[in-house]
């Protein structure tokens, strides 16, 4: 981890540049796999799993028996705590469901708006080594709160075509509507314009590699929408001298083991602070079973030493980090300057794992400075708040006026018009 | 209009189906006016400026002097106007405000999330013949609501290098920050990209022609956000017995005059209203300075007879109109199965128009389908909400295990790391 001392604020801009990837070939091959599936259907996802996952699915739909088979190989202990987020992460969600409030801005013209499902949604899981169950919480439970009347998951099969069964139980759990054995641009592709036996979702949610996000980014400009643009995953600590320098070590690492492409910054107020923590860092990261993509993340990381804690809560702001951890006995005093960030950690014991997992927060965050101008999922990602008025006589007598002053400032005389119909008819009465 | 009566299930898709336009040309040119403003700025913008809208712009920005100006310039009767509708459109918006709500989902575990303003918007608002200043009102009201520090604004001049005097009038009333004499999709370059002395901003509103739609579209690809993604307006009326013709004709034409793509659809459950509607739109045309462009969009509309009104209901959810007007005296019967719509407006009193200008309701609408899964502008769109969470001692000893558990079966052993040297600090003192 290199550590810059002191920067000058010209230079920040420089300090928090994130890499830039070329996607110029990848948007190429990804538009391809799109049409394919477009134009051939299942015919073309089972050939990409053929050659992408190098196994050969016949049923697509993952089985009743097969749900029932993977709960029995999860462990009671990994059930329960399944269950205590799935149990938080409902809590923390419901208090996002928005009420219905009729507002009369004036006599006789009601205003409210209403939060209805979008009806399908899409849920994309990586494959690879690790089962990202917690994941399914964080998609699925938002979207059975919002209503969402079909919720699709697809995720990759591994090489002898199964799911792994952590993965089976949460969606179970959850209520998943229908579970696929597809990944990759494939899978996007599917959820998009459907096939022979899927159905097209309305909306796709989810992380994934650059060839899950190019497909998502893409099939976004045939009108189905998408979470939020992502990019590689980040952590911003701030620590002052009440930090505990293990503690912080700890969370840099987990963010440090996420990718080789994970984006670490610590930034303190107190030299002695960089250097414990950098030390702790080395003598935790031996531990650790991803040690050599941690070690490679942690190449392009940096801790940076600043004048004062609200210099280093400035330079976040610019950064706009993922997550922020505020390390320090007294995160209140600072909370409150905190401009763009996707989810904000305070104090000592709120490590980011227990946002990833089980407090009840959403893990599915804008990265990428994305928190200059996205939220992260939420209930509202799920619905769309539709607006209803209602005037009534009274009501267009009141505001009927200022309507055809308006319109014909416009020049749009039929609306004007609208107007001036029901007032004369009012009048004739 | 063309009437179809009582069609099949199986062919309302088809008569529902939206023009689709060729983009491939379009998209080439736009890319490089982005690339030409990316590169040279004011320069650039000043070339195009000359180029389309045929006027020398040296200052960019309208200064005090020229709003002064234009303020003298709207009539009194315009300016009581443009209050109403502010007033109501703040009243509206205010109460879509969120208050912060602390949720503890578990003891010791603290939840919360906070609406914070996107610092710096852009807003665009098309030129063309009549002035859309209640656009300025739609956007520029819930941004400074929302508390965004920067809102620029965006217009293209006149050939006299002229804004018009209710534009300029309405964005000092409003509060945005900076005035720009700029159109198009270089306007869009200037506001995502940066020029010499234009800010750049960190989300784009606003309609435009189909170049501004396309330029907010590709800027979206470098970290810029949107509203929305924009298509031709439309309005989808549903009518029973108790309606209006005369209405029902006046609000089918409000929406034909906006542009010659403009779509308009009706639904009614009864031949005589259709028949009537159609008549009383054959004499309100003949009054209309747009007749022209109302008579092209409507050569695409279509009246269309089904048995029930529930099928109007269900044919109207599959279209996903921007506006839905149920023309009923019992339209409270209707509007709790309204599923995809961008605002509904209920009963023979609620025309469009009093969406468009002043009952309160945001008149920037998904269009062309995208009320299945996008909301409309509201304050929400000029906010991120960022979710915080402070876990006390007690608190990560409730949920720790949990996270350890769940941490180890994702394979993230520093994530479970970050909690299990926190808990063991606690048991060690």
């Amino acid at each position: 981890m290199n550590i810059i001392r002191n920067p000058k604020r010209a230079q920040w801009p420089e300090l928090i540049e994130r890499p830039a990837f070329e996607k110029r070939a990848l948007e190429k091959g990804v538009k391809s796999i799109l049409e394919d599936v477009k134009r051939n259907g299942d015919g073309a996802i089972r050939r990409y799993t053929r050659l992408l996952d190098q196994v050969e699915i016949n049923e697509l739909q993952v089985s009743e028996k097969e749900i029932e088979n993977a709960t029995a190989k999860v462990s009671s202990e990994l059930k329960s705590a399944i269950k205590l987020a799935k149990q938080n992460i409902e809590t923390f969600h419901t208090s996002q469901l928005e009420s219905m409030k009729v507002v009369e801005t004036m006599e006789g013209v009601s205003c409210w708006r209403k939060s209805v499902a979008i009806e399908r949604v899409g849920l994309y899981i990586p494959g690879g080594s690790a089962p990202l169950f917690s994941t399914i919480l964080m998609l699925g439970i938002p979207a059975k709160l919002a209503g969402c009347k079909e919720v699709t998951l697809c995720t990759p099969p591994d090489k002898n075509g199964n799911i792994n069964p952590a993965i089976l139980y949460t969606a179970q759990l959850v209520g998943i509507t229908s579970i696929l054995k597809i990944g990759g641009a494939q899978a996007v592709a599917a959820m998009a314009y459907g096939t022979e036996t899927i159905s097209p979702v309305d909306k796709i949610f989810g992380p994934g590699n650059q060839y899950v996000t190019k497909a998502k980014q893409l099939v976004q400009q045939s009108g189905v929408a998408i979470d939020m643009p992502a990019g590689p995953s980040e952590v911003l600590v701030v620590a002052d001298k009440s930090a505990v320098p293990e503690f912080v070590a700890s969370d840099l690492l987990s963010q440090a083991e996420h990718g080789r492409d994970s984006q670490v910054l610590f930034l303190a107020d107190n030299e002695a602070m960089i250097r414990k923590t950098l030390e702790a860092m080395r003598s935790q990261l031996e531990e650790l079973p991803r040690k050599e993509i941690a070690l490679e993340a942690l190449k392009n990381s940096k801790a940076i030493l600043l004048g004062t804690l609200k210099d280093c809560i400035e330079l976040s702001n610019v950064y706009a980090p993922e997550h922020l951890i505020i390390a320090s006995e007294q995160p209140e005093l600072w909370m409150d300057q905190v401009e763009n960030a996707g989810s904000v950690f305070l104090g000592n014991y709120s490590c980011e794992s227990a946002g990833d997992y089980a407090s009840g927060t959403n893990h599915t965050l804008p990265t990428n400075g994305f928190a200059r101008n996205y939220s992260g999922v939420s209930v509202d990602s799920f619905v769309k708040k539709i607006t209803f008025q209602q005037l009534t006589e009274k009501g267009i007598r009141n505001i009927g006026p200022a309507i055809e002053k308006m319109a014909e400032a416009e020049e749009l005389f039929a609306h004007k018009n609208a107007v001036t119909l029901r007032l004369k008819a009012l009048n004739d009465d």
